[in-house]
């Protein structure tokens, strides 16, 4: 049975978190596990919402962490889904930053997380299609299947030869 | 001015930790992105421990959870460097769940953390080659090279083309 | 010096928070001074945004717990700046239960914080005022001045007979 | 069935709280949610030992903030029932800081929560009425009946015209 | 210069704690480990109070652990000064809990502490004497110095044969 | 029915943290009572393993505290049991602080606690013997006879005069 297909936009997250001593290192800057963290709960309760259903964390995909987020800082995490495949949800966030004396809101990080929703037993249960409608909701739905074609390779589930689309960024025929 | 290399061995950080009620989901099942957060500190106690720097989380290569962690279980996280690069570290994190009756230690998990260090200013400043000792410390140091491509692939750093140990993977000349 | 007047919508603050266990009494609800601790956050947050400056708690209005919040719920707080007075800044929170099986978002709570903003020295310091758009935020705006009569009253800094917005509530002319 | 009257001094509870790092804003200051949070523990517990019963946080009447608290202060929260009716039980908390230099104990706030009582499936239950002793028991006692109409009208329960005990104090025959 | 001794009531102190999931084990009892951090926090209050100085632990005598707390109980820890030792304070703890349906209060632990007090810099620094008041404080008082030895000894700082005291326990004459 | 006797390098536990600026006080130093809710866990993790049961703090002898731990330091726990008394279990705790500059690990604490191993119900049960085969573990398995010894004086369940081992510690016959 296949479930109805819906809107990333219904299942859009937004988290606000306060940068408190306990989160920075020794230079006063924002620890890496602790975003991580953040963003593992923002993502979650996205595709939770979107599923309606109890999700498990199955894997992140690379991160990186291009500058430093400072104590007392506020940040937003944003998170949509931007793919499901049959049980399982991937979610992208995005992690901003405000300046207060300017009012501006910079771009900090981005995450890709993956989800697999499941039923009370934790086996795993189908979730419903995702209909991208932005630019960037359509952008982040093609990538999906790079991302999960090369996740599957490093797992070692598929072969690099039948990753199509990943191979065209490789520009091999 | 290079810095004399260091045996991976050195700076092996074990980190041992209870699942407790706040850690876990609804299926009291440990939380990704808490055991993202340990991994982080694992990972960054080790880096420091190899620079003799303050060391700041620049990346997270693919984590993926295969089985859940129970509520009350005690996990160990074992932390080793797996080569450095300039001004930064990679570290890999194997995550081991202890079955008391049986005694038993399974592994769960496995990371790839990567850290810049950096002086106090927060300037990026280098750090020690490593020394891969062991057959798995030794195969680590060559995945590294593979993995630093890709990464820099992802980041728009590298062109594809360029990227001679990761091109061998998809079987190009 | 008079400050340029801000619409309440460029400070709309979101909070997103999961109810974790040790959030909840005995029964699993959520306890009402958590919800107090991430209603002033939010509030916080909020307030820092509209005036670009430090922000310290002043009062809290009555604040009422009609249903009870559960173990695992999603809550959302959405905080928007009702109105500035001088150096001061009042903030409604509003809190809403997404059901997850049903997709419903249920509002569970509502909350007026009240701050002061501050320099580094902590002294009070002048607050933009703020533009009432929606009928909403111009019903809060207008409300707004009967609060802050009542808490003067409370607090002996207004005479009862000086209230003229709170003594038309009791039907004295 | 009527429970018999208790005295307030056989519920009176003390919490002893030392202000740490996380608890502070950028200027070093206590954070007043996480006072909240306290003050509602405090208040829960006293309520508790009252009525032998579970108790929720039903209502937070006016909360002011007067003067900062710092960095590593050491408060104390003192928390009394003023007033029972029929399920609910208002708690005053009176707050002080001790400055450790002088041996002086200072008033820095005063709170007042309302809980009520429930048994096992979450309903209300009927709690012992409150013996005031003291003058200022006694002034407190006489004042939570104020303060009860004047929240009945807030919530749209009780009509302006039928709170005699609010009448009075603005003078209205 | 010696300085003012001072009445133990003085700085009497109370903690009351809910414990709360996290402070427990997998059977529902609070961790000892967790109280042991509660009974340092009140010791260390009630030794700053009575030597208005920034205190640091120096020992823990022997604590022992009768019977279990469980979760959702609220304890009451109580710390009272049982003497001085030029720059060291001892601190002794009693733990209660209290049962609500009854009312009793239950008396479950008891610890000694002892600290010292420093300057800003950390070095150690005089307190004033103990006056020692009620049977229990006086008795405390007494053995006290009976403790000091036995931690003198195992220390290695004392002889056996020159703790005059502790001798007085083994028959030793 | 005795149980076989194990090595105690087997439930040899490692623990690894990081002193975040909540742990410490206004020195800046790790607070006691944080560094002895470690040592809780870290021997706890270390009888359980021993044990192959659920195990509760039953005691914590001496611990002293000789040296300050200072923010952002990294100190590592390693937990052995040193001796079994039919369902309870010794446990000593090394504590190192590892200097990032100089790559050297000072030692800075020493405590020991005994935990009782327990069934579901909570009731004591026998715990296999432990084998010392390094001379430290020796030497500790010997010492535990006597600490047992002075514990049961001090509670009061064994007389000085039948205190063996702890009588020729004071030179008595």
């Amino acid at each position: 049975m296949s479930l109805k297909a819906k809107p990333a936009r219904e299942s859009f997250t937004v988290l606000t978190e306060l940068v408190l001593p306990n989160d920075t290192n020794t230079l006063g800057n924002l620890m890496g596990g602790r975003l991580l963290h953040w963003m593992d709960i923002a993502a979650a309760i996205c595709a939770q919402k979107h599923s309606q259903r109890v999700v498990v964390t199955a894997a992140v995909n690379n991160v990186s962490f291009d500058q430093p987020i400072r104590l007392a800082d506020v940040i937003t995490l944003e998170a949509t889904v931007s793919r499901a495949f049959s049980t399982s949800i991937e979610v992208c966030i995005d992690v901003w930053v405000e300046n207060f004396s300017s009012g501006k809101k910079v771009k900090c990080n981005e995450a890709i997380f993956t989800f697999v929703a499941v039923d009370q037993l934790g086996n795993p249960i189908n979730v419903p299609p995702v209909i991208a409608e932005t630019e960037i909701e359509k952008s982040r739905y093609e990538a999906a299947l790079r991302r999960r074609q090369l996740s599957l390779i490093l797992a070692g589930k598929m072969k690099p030869e039948e990753a199509s689309e990943l191979k065209a960024v490789f520009g091999v025929a």
